[in-house]
């Protein structure tokens, strides 16, 4: 789908490393029809000399405003579409009473399309208002509304990856999956949905999405995994969240190594495999998942929330192993990833109480995880999380408030207030710390306009 | 000052107990030309009957609609109104560098009248627009700029505690008292202002502030000892926020038996003292804090945000040491209590993840930390912090955004989405998750409205 060629000017701001936050003012990036960046200028003294460019005197300017940059869109790497509704619902249950109470009987409603249209609509409608430009979704295990998900991404123009959710057993009688070949039958359908409406996989992928070991016969995960190794197509599921968790792995597995090589045992523990959580690894599973190269979504708010326990993510991070975030709704309580790097900052403290300051995940740090290493949990890091000559333009303007010369008015624009005189790596900070999806005024994904706040004009 | 007789229509919630709500629907709540509750009629049928109530016809009435509800004001015990320009900035400090590098140099220039007042101005404006009605805030050293707050917040209608802050050593030259005789004299000067402006401190109230344990020489909190003595007036400081600021006080007051000693032998530990942060008491020092009713000011995303550590909450309640929340902006990134009781309870099952589940907070526990507790905290508990006649209407409307039935539009009322069908204390658990300023919609300080949503209409 061609877009309009478009000029962008003003700040942009991205990771160039994990430690380091590239800042760049009075630039601009030309994007083609392709929705892809065709040209990056530093230092622009006369933006009018932009339009000038052979090839681009047609082109729309889209600038920002002084108080307002541009920014990589976010990437959630696991996040449950059909929980939605259940956002800040949990009590104070933890993860296993928590799938049974208010989980399984939300999901297993799905069987409505009516129903899941309108939670699938209200999803990706929030979650590009919070500037997610790529979001991982596990649906449910029903083939018309995972079907419909991809749809409503597809229409609405998020990137998105798909999940049938497969689970044959130790799951309540309404809502299973028959048996381990229409487990694989199911998600096999989902595929070629996807392969219908995007058949190279351009803005919607199909993922191979076991929902976790304690919900699977082991037939059934040997035949994802050989579903996974015929189709190529990425998988999800998640791993090693909560110790009650572990233990009845343990039990179920019993001839397994440990949680991992159960993934590993039956073929989907590859570099196409995205594990969430990852918060009770042994020293041997971690050594096996970078051998694997496997990617790890990182989920502090649910970790909390469920008190399922505090990922190490520094030790993660030192190893190499590829690391993103993801709000996991509804284990997490926000679908917003800016309040999700936020968690995994307070997190990381609460580990450095136990660790040492070493363990302190920085404000760098988590904006790398929210994009690049998110880019890379996706396996499109040459693609989106930053802004260089070849990606997509996956963005977000983000405008912060600022305060008027006697304090008075302007409450509306955000909770994030500049008194001026801050620098840009400290107007970052208070983006990150104090502000929300007032602050994404509009979001592109390959080019395309997908989302703009109504009280903004440009 | 008067107010016009009001009657408040729907559904009220408030907390009863520490694991209470009282969730009372269609009620209405009468409220006084002094801004007292006069009356609170249960299970109404016929809401126009209300206004025929003899001396009410000509009452105005307030109708929450139907995914609204009143719900008690909150009450932020602890916040540096001076360093709100600074919420968000601290980078990967911790307590005493953090002092140094960000605080100091940011109160110290509250030299200038101008700066102040738009800061302040500032401040409670957001506050209040966050539904706090009641605030305990530290200013900074000078006399006009604390003056200028206690003023500002007289007339915006808030309810507050305004400390000038004592500090006459191991600080910088540029911000400090000269030596114990000024630091008293200018802690009476602010009190007498305020009594100049509310003589019986109906809505300001002066507060005794050394800044902490460090910062005071023992003569200066002798003096200050002396001053609430003689005047009644409460007292707040800081206390055991971070383990080097622990051995500071042991090094620098060799002769006291602990941190909370030195407040008690210089006649600071009372019943009227707020301690901020106590999250390193020993067992002896919550036994006399216990023994003195002194009250503590729980700041759970400031003692995240700068790895302080953990505050054991549920040991407090358990001794019966009364506890209430403070955002302590800035070292806590927020100014919103609503937040602030979020992060209490994330922060408990931190707690808890080493503790035991004991350990973790509710939705009820934090809302009655927020409202109740706090009211403890000030002394107010027979005014402020639930729905009882005799009480001042210190209040806010709550607003809930509603999802249609196809999933589309809407998403500009705020972040909590209702489906339809969720119970009154699923629908407060997610404002709690998920809620924000944009929820509160009106906010009224005994009966007075003292803000309103610019995009609600009554």
């Amino acid at each position: 789908m061609a877009v309009r060629k478009a000029i962008y000017l003003g700040t942009f701001v991205h990771c160039k490393t994990l430690q380091e936050l590239e800042i760049c003012p009075n630039s601009a990036i030309g994007v083609d029809e392709m929705g892809v960046i065709a040209f990056v200028d530093r230092h622009v003294k006369d933006p009018s000399s932009i339009k000038s460019r052979p090839g681009w005197e047609d082109a729309e300017t889209v600038a920002a405003s002084e108080s307002s940059f541009f920014f990589p869109g976010f990437i959630d790497t696991h996040i449950h579409a059909s929980q939605y509704p259940n956002a800040g619902i949990f009590g104070n249950s933890t993860l296993l009473d928590w799938l049974n109470t208010y989980t399984f009987p939300l999901e297993g409603s799905f069987t409505s399309l009516s129903k899941a249209s309108r939670i699938y609509n209200r999803v990706v409608s929030r979650t590009l208002s919070h500037g997610t430009t790529t979001a991982t979704y596990h649906a449910t295990i029903h083939v018309p509304a995972t079907n419909l998900l991809a749809d409503i991404c597809k229409r609405k123009g998020q990137r998105a990856f798909v999940g049938r959710v497969c689970m044959d057993r130790m799951s309540p009688d309404y809502y299973r999956d028959e048996n381990p070949e229409t487990a694989v039958r199911d998600s096999r359908a989902c595929i070629e949905h996807v392969r219908s409406i995007d058949p190279k996989f351009e803005l919607i992928t199909p993922v191979i999405t076991p929902r976790f070991a304690p919900s699977c016969s082991e037939a059934s995960l040997r035949g994802l995994g050989e579903l996974h190794k015929e189709t190529g197509v990425p998988c999800q599921t998640h791993i090693s969240e909560n110790k009650s968790e572990v233990a009845l792995v343990k039990e179920l597995f019993p001839k397994a190594k440990s949680y991992t090589h159960v993934y590993d045992d039956c073929g989907l523990l590859t570099s196409k495999m995205i594990l969430a959580h990852a918060v009770y690894l042994s020293e041997e599973e971690r050594a096996l998942i970078k051998t694997r190269d496997a990617k790890i979504s990182h989920c502090p708010a649910s970790n909390t929330a469920l008190t399922s326990g505090a990922a190490r993510i520094r030790d993660l991070l030192d190893r190499g192993i590829t690391v993103g975030l993801g709000t996991d709704v509804s284990g997490g309580y926000s679908p917003s990833i800016l309040e999700e790097a936020r968690q995994a900052m307070l997190v990381s403290r609460h580990v450095a109480m136990q660790d040492g300051d070493g363990a302190k995940l920085s404000t760098e740090e988590v904006l790398y995880l929210a994009t690049r290493g998110g880019a890379r949990v996706v396996g499109l890091e040459d693609k989106i999380g930053g802004f260089e000559v070849g990606m997509d333009w996956d963005a977000q303007m983000v405008r912060l408030g600022t305060v008027s010369g006697d304090g008075q008015g302007g409450l509306d624009t955000g909770l994030v207030e500049l008194f001026g005189g801050e620098d840009w790596n400290e107007c970052v900070a208070k983006w990150l710390y104090t502000g929300d999806d007032r602050n994404t005024v509009a979001v592109w994904v390959k080019g395309r306009l997908v989302h703009q706040l109504a009280t903004y004009r440009p």
